[in-house]
């Protein structure tokens, strides 16, 4: 882009600067479906039944150990239609851009969605980009919405969820918000702990098989696991026993979570899935997430016990049981 | 909602707070429809082509004479589906909220965003919501995503614009930028200019009987007709002639616009069209925009004269010409 190496207001005016920066940036990393010249993408969908999902991103720092705002932005969104046992096949990206911004910083992340995007499978067809004075916005936001076609014979859903089914975590969890925080708060801690954001949907694609034994899935984002199991509870009504020891966290996540004094069940993973499995299935899907690669490290955690109250036990190490309650108020902010 | 009237960081965690907050404030004011236990909206969607448009939206001040941010944000998407021919059916909403925020002005917004959904007939079927802290945003931002379905017969592009079109405006331009530009500046001026935002579907669903025979249909907005019209032309590949006078401005825009030194024709409008109809039509298309509410005003301004250089000329009101450039930098940041 000619004569400015920062976002100016101008680049928000619908003007030629705009124009330019659409062209020399956005459609160059992006490619030209980001940009319809129509202002909207007409999309071939075959039937089936379509999911639709969308998401802000407002992670700070907008780079992190493990990735960025665009790898996050894309792979959230994916996520978010893979855990519906959907098919990630067109996303939309609204960009809002700070006054002041480095066009370096811009490009390093739309090179980045690129890629994940291609990686997933997924195609970005379409965008609108806005910029806002200096002080008006923290660098970089980013609205990713998509578009998926169920996988035929999937249908999870948290209201799915009964007594019985047991709970499975997909791998370690966590690293996504300690990367994060780590990073903002400046804090260099032993060898760097890696967000572990990523497309989930392979995961699911391999559980195609198992077809309506799913009956959940989730990933644990914002809020952590503990968000995620109450509101598996909440949404099925049922009582759902965790195992503390059989959640699978590393032992670096652990220690950092100990030292900064934060529960690890609250902490956001973003390339992890929880599910709700019906009883006679669980081992051979335990053994199918081992067998791809980001469910190498999947366990049982727990089960559904039963019907009478809609809350989450957690049984201790030391044998003790408690109720995991969700976050009450803010542990991480900007983690996604 | 309970405890706070002002929005807080924890409204953003994930957990109970903001559970809450979509609870009592966004399902209330959104509908059951917009919080999707599962993070996602299944949709019905009947073959046909299926369209897809994104806008973000970051105007200042969020509450404006004709309109909020709410009601601009539905509008915006609803007509960006619209100029591509689509009905709208469902919109996704994603808001990013400031730290601070009163729950009040929350409130305020999301009735009206679900009055002018209600109205435009399309449904809000799933949303995100972000906090961040005080000073990371202005306010509040909305990230609308919108799908629609084309009606059967109409195809408009920018693309299919040819020489020999006439070019047509549905009604008086400029008046939604002056609105929020006034109002941000706190200028009183005589009578006070009302923002145009509306949904500008219906005024497309009156030109279905004409088909193949409409072939370019955009709001103009951010850069205002000048910018739609140059998009007309270096799309097509053609040189575009429009009588100023033929023009409809209100007259209150056109003085607002002369003492504060802005063109009136890169002033953004929020529920208008500039359309592209082949010639046998233009009149039959003329007396149909004016028998909708909206398309009272409508004009032909222009027509479409070769195929010799993408430009835009106007004839000037003593008789002159000069090209009609898109704006080159910023004259009103945050419109929209």
């Amino acid at each position: 882009m000619k004569g400015t190496e920062r976002i100016m207001l101008g680049h928000g005016s619908g003007g030629l600067l705009m124009h330019e920066l659409l062209e020399d940036e956005i459609v160059a990393a992006l490619g030209r479906g980001s940009i319809q010249p129509d202002d909207a993408a007409v999309l071939p969908l075959d039937g089936g039944e379509v999911v639709f999902t969308t998401d802000s991103f407002v992670v700070d720092p907008i780079f992190f150990p493990g990735g960025d705002i665009g790898s996050l932005s894309v792979c959230g969104t994916v996520n978010d239609l893979a855990v519906m046992g959907a098919k990630p096949l067109y996303l939309s990206v609204a960009l809002i851009l700070e006054e002041g911004l480095p066009i370096e910083d811009l490009r390093r992340v739309l090179r980045s969605m690129r890629r994940t995007a291609d990686e997933a499978g997924v195609r970005i067809v379409t965008g609108d980009t806005k910029v806002v004075p200096h002080g008006s916005a923290d660098k970089l936001f980013v609205t990713t919405t998509g578009i998926g076609l169920r996988l035929k014979g999937l249908a999870p859903s948290s209201s799915r969820i009964r007594p019985g089914d047991a709970l499975i975590a997909s791998g370690s969890l966590g690293e996504h918000g300690l990367a994060v925080m780590l990073r903002r708060e400046g804090v260099e801690f032993g060898a760097e702990i890696v967000s572990d954001v990523a497309s989930v949907f392979p995961i699911v694609e391999s559980l195609k098989p198992f077809g309506d034994a799913i009956h959940a899935i989730r990933d644990p984002t914002r809020g952590g696991i503990a968000s995620t199991l109450n509101e598996f509870a909440s949404a099925s009504g049922c009582t759902i026993e965790i195992d503390e020891q059989a959640i699978p966290l590393r032992d670096d996540v652990r220690g950092a979570c100990e030292i900064f004094g934060f529960d690890p069940l609250h902490v956001a993973s973003e390339g992890k899935l929880v599910l709700a499995v019906a009883p006679g299935n669980a081992t051979e899907v335990l053994c199918t997430l081992r067998s791809v690669p980001l469910g190498s490290n999947a366990s049982i955690i727990g089960t559904v016990t039963d019907r009478r109250t809609p809350r989450v036990i957690l049984r201790t190490a030391v044998g003790g049981r408690r109720i995991l309650e969700m976050l009450a108020g803010e542990q991480l902010p900007r983690i996604c």
